[in-house]
């Protein structure tokens, strides 16, 4: 059995690697994207769409050229354990999701994904297993078609060192950086010394 | 010269694999988070900040254990180019950015960075080059203190199937799921046989 281009032990690794532990969801999320890399339509430049921020990113990332990165991964914020691959000039694509109906076949799996069991009481090693086991089947697969208008990536357009904090910003967002217009995240910022201990140039 | 735990030649190797190019962007972004890594104090647990989507959330998911998928990575659209890693429960953390000062010592790098001339007049290479040999040259660190409950995930909740398309969705969006309220990138979608050619389980 492989994963995309990699064995199924070459995936567990990678995962563990990536994404610090075997994460069921990582696990199924292999089985998602093989499935829709296996039905893609050859030689096609394509993008990605998952619809849920959790786990799920990272199997797109390893098992497709697409990143958060480089663009060609969206991220929705659906909570739904789907993921898309469609051309993206056209939109035509596929969607592969968890079947609610299917996954009553594989009990840790379904009561694993409902939360139908307190986390502690659950057994890992059995989860595992049957996803292992269940595999596509798991799995449900739709033809789509795809906005792509909606999920393109905005242009940055003119970049100007911000009035207040000096830095480089996209002058669209406004006449300051977005950090400076009071979204900034930090309580507290001091600036720290040019020659840090251990860092070096080239 | 070393960028995180790779060799420079290892550090490109995994940008083109995982990025699918050598973006200058990426090279700049292994330098930020390589500075913060140094700077970070020993043995802590830590998230990720990254202000920008745009090319730098990659070189913190090759080099640090904070991927999209497991959480400890958020992006902001600030359109910065900064990398925050702090420790996760007191919020304390060094941040690395872009300095536009001192960009300004090495002229293809800031002629890239704020656009001051047509992508086809820039010669890459040299690009290249000078972000290579300028290396930490270009940044600046600040000391911080984040807010974490800002950018705390939230907890999915109850999840349960949505009674207009059947796939389980998290309770708190709604009495249906955030696809079947209108939010969908789909414009169609036609559910596929269920013996895919090519499919198989494990």
């Amino acid at each position: 059995m492989n994963i995309g281009s990699y064995s199924y032990e070459e995936y567990i690794h990678l995962v563990k690697s990536f994404h610090g532990n075997l994460a069921p969801g990582l696990l199924v999320g292999g089985f998602i994207v093989d499935l829709a890399l296996k039905r893609l339509p050859d030689g096609e430049f394509f993008d990605a769409i998952c619809e849920t921020p959790v786990c799920l990113p990272d199997a797109v990332q390893l098992l497709t050229p697409c990143t958060i990165g480089n663009g060609w991964l969206k991220v929705l914020d659906f909570g739904r354990f789907a993921v898309t691959l469609y051309e993206k000039k056209g939109g035509r694509g596929v969607r592969v999701y968890l079947d609610m109906e299917k996954i009553k076949a594989w009990p840790e799996v379904h009561q694993w994904y409902l939360k139908l069991k307190p986390k502690k009481d659950q057994d890992l090693q059995r989860l595992i297993d049957q996803v292992k086991e269940a595999g596509h089947r798991l799995l449900s697969i739709q033809s789509v078609l795809v906005e792509p208008e909606k999920l393109r990536r905005e242009k940055l357009g003119p970049v100007t060192p911000c009035p207040v904090c000096g830095e480089a910003y996209p002058l669209g967002h406004g006449d300051r950086c977005r950090g400076c217009q009071g979204e900034s995240p930090y309580l507290e910022t001091v600036k720290l010394d040019d020659a840090p201990p251990g860092a070096c140039a080239a």
